[in-house]
């Protein structure tokens, strides 16, 4: 393999097509950067998986897109990101960067903020990364983390404004509109297609920070930190490997990168 | 390895626990036999993903069982049924037998059946598997199905009387209802566990089909036909294989086997 140099492409990786939603603002952010996307539609969902396998698959994505050339690795899965980014920096030696730490960020940035409502999977939940990393910048915030493992079924299922999902939604949010929260982080890829819905229920009073934009221009800064920055113009391009090609994953994928995609390629991972 | 004989284990697989609901019929009809399980909870679902994984997937699970030395397979699992049973026949030596076929009989059982309803994976439902079973047997039915990717999800988050449920469920059925079935297949091995909210939805004129126990009959009958009936009384043990273990794993399995399990081992498949 040659050495690492600033016109190979980024990769980055999910456990499905929610972290398309960072390729996409990647693409706005960062035009001239091509991209390796992975998502491993074949054993998605981790979110509800215990933290060991979460971990193996992660070092298996990181892997594949280590072999397709990339400079750098984005991981745009919280619960990856939650479980596996301390052991895939301390693996690997390409500079990679996780999706809770833009997050994070971006909460802190908001001016009334002290009690945080954070949503996500039970294993971005269970792992206490969002509520370690804020107490540890801001011992006085409150927080409150709800896993709320049904949102990422009805987003694939597309029901976006079913009374279904609201009845669901308000039955999670309970607890944190109890504690009047200010600010609620939408800890998984998936969650910035249930925006209109959740700034409905939770009215204009309440910052919803969703970590994909965040995300892109931490990797920017990232890039230039390490000399990564591609010198070409134009032609930048994006493959979308998945483990699992179906008519839905397409569909998908459409939806999450919110153009029509180029080739969808197969992938055999781990 | 040694030749087949009738004291070796049942080997049983699913996607994930959904099919204990079939080992616990297994147990209860065929209290001497041994059976060894295999949940495929690391990735899990089959439901949504294509045909060729899904195949995939069960090729690797019964490998997985006979590296065990078990007598004869049990595919617990609808989607795996549908697409990959005949395969699986033809690959392997040992008898196996999968979910579908006793659910058809049992929907012909029934006295008053002309209208039947299916609910099922996405997998299961686009198979056309009971569809065309049904067809073949009883050209005379009308039958509908209807694709219903949520329920899982709620059967695993445990919302098993949940307004927001009822509410999916009301948008699932309305075409069924629309149609006046008489029969609902209940085509996944995790919705035996919402019976008691089918049942309140609607009435006590629909007939509603678990294929589980209709299926432990059918290896029964397998189990005679090919001389494989243990002759051992007492002692029969169940070994529980999955292939992610965590706690969230385990309480799954006491729900759906309905009794304090064994030891649960892990395993790595695939």
């Amino acid at each position: 393999m040659t050495a690492t140099n600033e016109n190979m492409p980024l990769g980055v990786f999910d456990s499905g097509v929610g972290g398309l939603t960072v390729v996409r603002a990647l693409r706005k952010l960062l035009p001239d950067e091509s991209i390796v996307y992975l998502g491993d539609t074949a054993r998605i969902p981790y979110g509800s998986k215990s933290p060991d396998t979460i971990r193996q698959f992660a070092m298996e994505d990181t892997q594949f897109l280590l072999t397709k050339g990339v400079k750098a690795v984005v991981v745009a899965c919280n619960t990856a990101t939650a479980h596996a980014l301390p052991l895939l920096q301390e693996t690997f030696r390409v500079p990679i960067i996780g999706v809770l730490e833009p997050g994070v960020e971006a909460v802190l940035k908001g001016k009334n903020c002290c009690r945080v409502g954070i949503i996500g999977t039970e294993g971005t939940i269970r792992s206490h990364a969002y509520q370690h990393m804020l107490a540890m910048r801001r011992p006085d915030i409150r927080t409150h983390a709800v896993a709320t493992p049904l949102l990422v079924p009805f987003v694939e299922a597309g029901w976006l404004n079913h009374a279904s999902l609201r009845l669901a939604l308000e039955e999670y949010l309970k607890p944190l509109i109890k504690m009047e929260i200010d600010t609620l982080v939408l800890g998984c890829t998936h969650y910035p297609l249930l925006l209109p819905i959740l700034r409905k229920l939770l009215g204009k009073s309440v910052r919803l920070v969703d970590s994909a934009t965040t995300c892109a221009s931490h990797v920017g800064a990232m890039l230039r930190e390490h000399g990564l920055v591609s010198t070409r113009r134009g032609n930048a391009s994006v493959e979308i490997y998945l483990t699992d090609v179906s008519e839905r994953a397409e569909e998908l994928t459409k939806r999450f990168l919110g153009v029509e995609t180029g080739k969808i390629l197969p992938a055999r991972v781990g």
